[in-house]
């Protein structure tokens, strides 16, 4: 356990330290909601984000990034017509790309929408854990509008037989926070509540696991890495503030302030 | 007018007790500038926000949903018809909508907006009193953009009658707030002129007074506790900070930090 | 040089005033990113932010409003011909507008919109190193998403070729901020790194810019007072924050605290 803990230090701060050096363009079709916050989170981490949805040039746009974020948190049909476009030119040019799938199980559009986008096979799925068993067909699923009535321990299951699936990596995030590729299963237990208190934060992890994925040799380690550092952040954030809106400048702070000694003091496995 | 005092007291505590603990879910169709302060505000004072537009799954999500507010600040064509057919669900699912009328009087496309919603019966308009003017059909309506050129002092007439007309509860708000269903007349006075020099703050208001209506028996009370909750969170927000950015933030803290013994002491009515 | 400077003093001072005390209504088409962090520096400096987008109401707003700002950053369809119908308006009412080319040489469907805008006579161009070098048509225009490649000495003379051809201002911001109409040349030197670790805040000089520009008699003038306030809240709100959280919210509280003794002590011309 010692040594596992020590091995994910290290990946995370070399990936880290990538991510601050390459400065990796990430593209992202963001939700509406989380624009703002997401690339003030990605400007913060060392990454370079950019909001491009039209049709009509996310093909051409996505040749000059590093990695792709869909978000399909404010669905239109135009958007997820270009979600798609994204996705399969992401998938042929063999770059990363994340898939948020905020509210899936609440609507048919969202359902739909996630439908159309797995067979382009997204690197990484990071969501809540009703997101997550909505997306696995988990009849469990109990979508309350975007928000999870699920804790991830009742996702476990279904991330792991989504992941296999897709052979994708699987995210889920709660109190604890679940990564797997289907054989693997790294749990983390970094954050704070008062992450739920703010909007988008899911969102922003998301665009957040985009930057990593772009400079990782291996996506599950990327994905390892985003969830301890975004959780370390948002514990760092809750050392400052206590309340939700100073809470959230105080995320975006500690994610420019977060250095090796903290990863190395604070990253907290589960179990 | 102490008795008086003291019963709004009663039911603003009783009814920010009610919002904090079913965490309503607060459908809404904001507009761009919105979305994020007023996701963040619901969030704060203790709803679960979701911002959905698209006209394929507006009726399907309200199903899912307490209350819905509709907010005309960035119209388009395809977003007016979501609005009319959310409008038009909630209306038949007997669940409260809240209208705003975003820079009404302004655009002959936001006077249409509004006459295509009217008919599907808002429980609540909420608007500053130049677009109250406009939505009532007030000649003296002077509209500046989406910043208001009247008092509510002006508007007040204008409210009593659309009140009346629409059988609807009417929230005028500018220094003094005044929140009518046609009959009785409630001003309030709490606030702060800082909140005029952040954008988007009277549409958070509106979302929040879909988190009350959600929970409330009387929508006259809802309209009444909500402005007053938000202009004492307001008030509080003044006194952590001068500045419009920092005010901002402090106001977030302050629908998250605000208590009964805050209602008490700060609760102001006007007259 | 002494004279100089104390002249640009003199004319920023005035020109902050008249914003201040005229509260122009700048309709902007923005991008989705940047509406929140525009509007608010907008109500921070004093003048009246409206978004406005749809094809059908953004000629009859402009009738309202005392400039627009046209940023190509969120780009689709039916907001190009909306921002083409508004800039052909303010070019008719002769109001003042200001493009921000966000992107531009990063796809065809961005050069193409530039290409569609121009011949509607910005009264002033303000983008980055890349994006003015772009839009000049100029080889050595290396896009990086949204994010400056080049510097502001490289895109000099593609900043004095536009405006010559295009008989406008150019603004060309970055370390250095460079201002021309194709004859002067003004070089400005305030400003903080911090800035760009925070999206979107160029997109707010151009709003700014737009509210100067619709109280001055003179453009270069406007976009001279604009650049110098607005490098002067960056370089105030970088004595109060270090990480880019805080730092947003520390730049708006600039831009609304700051005074004629701040301009007078800070002002700094480069060379």
């Amino acid at each position: 356990m010692s040594d596992k803990r020590t091995a994910i230090i290290e990946r995370t701060v070399a990936l880290l330290a990538s991510v601050r050096s390459v400065r990796p363009l990430v593209h992202n079709i963001a939700n509406y909601v989380s624009m703002d916050v997401a690339a003030n989170a990605l400007l913060a981490i060392g990454a370079s984000p950019a909001m491009v949805h039209a049709r009509e040039e996310v093909a051409e746009f996505l040749g000059l990034s590093n990695a792709l974020v869909v978000n399909i948190g404010t669905l239109s049909t135009p958007w997820i017509e270009a979600m798609i476009i994204a996705a399969e030119t992401a998938a042929r040019q063999g770059k990363p790309w994340v898939l948020d799938p905020v509210g899936a199980g609440a609507t048919k559009l969202r359902n739909d929408a996630v439908k159309s986008l797995l067979p382009h096979r997204p690197a990484i799925i990071r969501g809540n854990a009703s997101e997550i068993m909505a997306v696995a067909g988990g009849a469990g699923a109990v979508p309350k509008g975007v928000d999870s009535a699920n804790t991830t321990e009742e996702a476990l299951a279904f991330a792991l037989s989504l992941a296999k699936h897709e052979s994708c990596i699987v995210v889920a995030t709660g109190a604890i926070d679940i990564v797997t590729d289907g054989a693997r299963v790294m749990k983390l237990a970094n954050g704070s509540p008062l992450m739920t208190k703010v909007t988008a934060l899911g969102c922003a992890l998301s665009a957040i696991t985009g930057a990593f994925a772009a400079v990782a040799g291996d996506r599950f380690d990327a994905a390892v890495a985003a969830v301890a550092v975004y959780g370390i952040a948002g514990e760092m954030a809750a050392e400052k503030a206590v309340h939700p809106g100073s809470y959230r400048v105080a995320l975006i702070d500690a994610l420019d302030a977060l250095g090796t000694q903290d990863i190395n003091t604070r990253l907290r496995l589960a179990e």
